[in-house]
């Protein structure tokens, strides 16, 4: 069957006036402050919605209702590279980011909610241009199509398709039987806490301007602060908790959110993958506190602060930083290093290679050696109390070497930009896994801004690729998509 | 059942009379050389057997017919520690090495063909013993039980067992339906090939001592050199061509020798695993050798030359050095890094997780991508123009997963005894990858003299462990496996 061509424009074309009016959401904000982007703001949203409009102009009488599997693979990630191609444009329009290159990797870094930054005085920024960039954060967190789905009935049909490529998880774990429902309620839970951590914060002393903007960029996993030294500038250990709770929250699957609402707690402490994020977190976050305290002879609030701070920010892949953890003990650091192959949990705003899957991975090489003891006997890995199919496991599992494959050829790809191979490494990785922050160059108090032009292009791809999970968009470039 | 401990006892016993015997092939080269590691070989040796003799003694009714799975994963494991703990011996005896730990760890280094080395002035060790720290490699490349079963009569009926327990790799490839005929044809072939390259040096101008170390450490892809500098020594580009020759064979199927012995072309011709082995080698050197005329100056037959050798070095896990890689562009060391993590072919005395399944991976990565779009057809992995079974590929990626999993964090062991992260990765993927020289402090013109006494142990376990291709090692972990 030929790929339905004009449908995949006219959802292009919806996506695109989306995205295009919530780029006006910050100009309340530019008043206020009476900062200089109302103009190149409500200019880069024209042109970004007249762009849309057009491309719904263009396909009149398109077929929405024949979005099948490709449309929906195709779909999902041209709106996510088209959406950033026109995301730069109040960046590069305002002058705040002059090269077109490096604001459409801070778009990117945005919309995939990675938070890897080229700025070198986000202070300096006007105020509307800063929401735009949490405005990405808040939108790619959740996902956009989530949000068309959630919020408007055209997309009825093919809105499955939609989901799965954009939400791809290895354990769908629906709410609701038809997906408008799952969307809607995905969304209210994303509002919700969102507006519940920007009133705690402003509590704790924060702008309203700094409450919404971290409360976006903490929901969505994504790192951008309004402040250049990141959540460091914030030295009240009751706001670094506050983030930090709300970091644990988007981590967590949001099918689990809803069935708190729902007051069934048995969901929630019959999912296994909760309880190995939970354990994973309090698992590091002890080991780092002793070494801080016992190496570094910090007082222990600020290394169980420090440690609970810096472990969330990296697992969840947010990003936030408080404290420098390269220049840790090796080991300390390394611990770090190792949490940014984790992720969050599957159905949660974080990135990374989830943890249900490190859990499977890890329960199935417990229970290859059994199989090798009871070479006849069918041993299945088991989760909640049942059984994994083994094509699941199968699937996963081919996954991770995917991942670990693309890592090494990436890596490869950055030491020939010049990195050396800490900061290349950790560069992917933390794009890849869309973290953020990374080792070396890239390090907590550094940025991505010294990466050269074609390696930044490069990293954008890589945090494509990591948000939508390898196979959305590698998928395009297989023959057999294109065939027929 | 209970486990047959009698028997373990008893072939450990035997293991040992074996490798004690061994010890006094280089009392020739000590009483030419007039070396004053007579006496002290000679006691280590006896040590060793009687010790072998009272394991054998003490067990005079135990029925060697009943060796199953268990006791199979049990004498091989056991049999190459015991076979390290004495075969340290002769080291401390003589005073070469006059620490245990760290004469233990070149003997494990030896034994699992690794060729890490913490000596810092080889030329300085008596001859006698220089010949059986290349005789340790000669052992483990084939595998002591594979020449135990070609040799002795006694092994019959649980040979297979053991075969399977020291030979594990993924696709075994018999070439005589009785284990006892495919490991007399494995050890001819690999005796006649130790010849040819030994005559071939000794043409080059190597002397005889000399040429035979280096042949068996080739042969076995070990990459202990009698010279401190390693190969690097020779600048003759005939012996330098020479060795990466029988590199190169070394890291090729054993089966695939005997194929050609037989005149069966065909049977190397449809090889897939043959042919990516060697477009990996041809592609990785092509790309060196570039790099290093354009960016290094290098005469392109020099740039050729230690490109070619450093990628059969490294990819057949011998870790023979004639240029320190570490002084190259970034990214053509990281090839190298990358190279580490590949091995040589399945069958092959080469270690690392091995070619074949390498390409497995690769394969089904790309074929992943097509499921997805066809997710009701079934398109299994293709090898050598058959399906592969999916419990093949399944256990080939859980393998790869768990050894990335034991790689990680066996890296966050060695930076917690104070290695840099580059050094502590590099030195773990070098032992358990059995290849030896790693990066940083562990580099190519480096070695492992100063890792600390707990590291050393630490880095002989993953030795052991790569050699025996983790599970071997991993199940006598496992209560499961000690369960009636």
């Amino acid at each position: 069957m030929m790929i339905n061509t004009k449908a995949v424009v006219n959802v292009l074309g919806l996506l695109l006036i989306i995205s295009g009016g919530m780029m006006l959401f910050g100009l309340p904000f530019s008043l206020y402050y009476d900062s200089p982007d109302i103009w190149p703001i409500t200019a880069a949203a024209s042109l970004t919605i007249l762009v849309g409009i057009a491309g719904w102009w263009l396909t009149p009488d398109s077929d929405r209702t024949v979005i099948g599997k490709r449309e929906g693979y195709l779909i999902v990630t041209l709106g996510w590279v088209t959406m950033s191609l026109c995301g730069a444009l109040p960046f590069t329009f305002s002058g705040a980011i002059p090269s077109y290159t490096d604001a459409f990797f801070e778009t990117m870094s945005g919309f995939t909610t990675t938070g890897a930054s080229v700025l070198n005085d986000i202070e300096s920024l006007p105020k509307g241009i800063l929401f735009w960039r949490s405005m990405t954060h808040w939108i790619g967190g959740m996902g956009i199509i989530v949000l068309s789905l959630a919020i408007l009935p055209i997309l009825g049909v093919g809105g499955m398709q939609l989901f799965i490529a954009e939400v791809p998880g290895p354990t769908p774990d629906k709410i609701h039987p038809r997906v408008k429902e799952t969307a809607k309620r995905l969304w209210v839970i994303y509002v919700l806490l969102t507006g519940a951590e920007t009133m705690l914060l402003i509590l704790g002393g924060m702008t309203l301007f700094d409450a919404i903007n971290h409360s976006f960029a903490t929901l969505a996993t994504g790192g951008f602060s309004t402040k250049q030294v990141s959540v460091a500038y914030y030295t009240s250990p009751y706001i670094q908790y506050v983030i930090a709770l709300f970091m644990y929250l988007a981590g967590v699957n949001f099918s689990l959110h809803y069935f708190v609402l729902k007051r069934r707690f048995d969901k929630v402490w019959h999912n296994e993958e909760f309880k190995f994020y939970t354990g994973v977190i309090l698992g590091a976050t002890v080991i780092l506190t002793f070494g801080l305290t016992l190496r570094h002879n910090l007082h222990p609030e600020q290394a169980f602060r420090d440690s609970l701070f810096t472990v969330l920010s990296i697992i969840t892949t947010t990003g936030f930083v408080t404290a420098d953890y390269e220049i840790w003990a090796p080991p300390l650091t390394f611990i770090v290093f190792i949490l940014m192959f984790i992720g969050g949990s599957a159905g949660s705003t974080g990135g990374g290679p989830k943890m249900v899957r490190i859990l499977l991975i890890i329960k199935n090489s417990l229970i290859e050696l059994k199989r090798l003891i009871h070479p006849r006997a069918v041993i299945p890995v088991r989760l909640d109390n049942r059984a994994v199919p083994p094509e699941i496991v199968f699937n996963i599992l081919a996954f991770f070497a995917l991942y670990m494959l693309i890592f090494i050829l990436s890596s490869l790809v950055m030491t020939s930009m010049g990195l050396d191979f800490i900061s290349a490494m950790s560069a992917v990785i933390a794009t890849l896994g869309n973290i953020g922050p990374g080792l070396g160059s890239v390090g907590p108090v550094a940025n991505y801004a010294d990466i050269p032009p074609l390696g930044k292009w490069f990293l954008s791809f890589l945090m494509l690729l990591g948000r939508l999970e390898l196979f959305t968009v590698l998928l395009l470039f297989t023959p057999a998509f294109w065939r027929k």
